[in-house]
């Protein structure tokens, strides 16, 4: 009978849990959250530490301006709500990537601590990794590779975080990683050293 | 220079390409968008063509009404305009699992031909494939797993697809499965032959 087999409950098959797409990929679905001021080193360490993983043969991904603000948060601009909405669609989507068993670094400034908060409730215990990349505001004005710290002082970007706009910095994350007198690779280490450690590059089942 | 090592013109551990995680899993990935009727089976079939797939070892996930409109689209309501930003975000959510080297199956009715052609826009050619789940009406509403039919024949939902709202179907998608008259197997047995066929299930590089 048709009716009987479109229903989930004659299908033989099986369906799928998060454990068996992590055992394929013998890894542990995880967020990444990287914070921290513009120039902090965020991009850099994401794309870096992605490229360790997959050198590896495990999946990494990363979600950030680029690929996020011009596709899913297009619609969005950067009044205070749809600052907060920003945060949370990102927090949403890097679940979506975990609950499928991938890696995903998210590089994006989220200055505000209650943003972040929430977004960590939105997880279980363990899924989500808030990770402070540390510089402080002289030194990133120093970088300044956009020269968006520029116009920032210049008055031509109002309220840019750091300069005109706060930035709060997490009080207990997960790991600190420090961008300013190391190098990328030793950034990298240290975020990928801690990952391994806490046992997200091996499959749950061993 | 902390402040040169900081940009990513100076990391030479690389960039990680989309054909880097494909190879890793072996697979291309791709958007597997199911349209049809409530009813029809796209969810049975989603899931079990995820289930044939991490059996054979390749990562595919489910983006369907329990994990996307409790979470990302939980701000979304009925109206025209948020059920058009209901497909957008799913369709956005689905480019970048597609880019990560995710095979995504989405199971939403999609009723209006606009947005899924909207969605489509989004990628590339080849990376989005359209699979009208090819149930008529009167299956459907016998079947009625969740008594939908029957409500909206009641009055009790408005606006319901097939009954008081129209459902257009595709008019040239890549594959039809139909579900009436044929067990779940055979119809995951035709997708999932589709997907092997055109090459989604072996890594880009061979």
């Amino acid at each position: 009978m048709a009716e009987a087999k479109a229903t989930n409950i004659t299908w033989h098959g099986g369906t799928v849990a998060r454990a068996d797409r992590e055992k394929v990929l013998g890894q542990r679905g995880a967020t990444i959250w990287l914070t921290g001021l513009s120039a902090s080193g965020k991009s850099t360490v994401a794309v870096a530490a992605e490229a360790e993983l997959v050198k590896r043969g495990r999946l990494a991904y990363v979600l950030d301006g680029d690929n996020v603000r011009h596709g899913l948060n297009k619609n969005l601009g950067f009044s205070p709500e749809d600052r907060t909405e920003n945060i949370r669609r990102i927090g949403e989507v890097a679940k979506l990537f975990t609950d499928s068993g991938v890696i995903v670094f998210t590089s994006f400034i989220s200055p505000y601590r209650a943003d972040r908060d929430q977004v960590r409730e939105l997880f279980e215990d363990g899924d989500f990794v808030e990770v402070f990349i540390d510089a402080d505001v002289a030194t990133c004005e120093e970088r300044d590779p956009k020269g968006l710290y520029k116009k920032a002082r210049a008055g031509e970007i109002p309220e840019f975080t750091g300069i005109s706009a706060p930035y709060e910095a997490p009080e207990k994350p997960e790991l600190v990683v420090p961008t300013k007198g190391v190098s990328v690779e030793e950034s990298v280490a240290l975020l990928v050293g801690y990952l391994e450690e806490k046992g997200f590059l091996a499959s749950p089942q061993g």
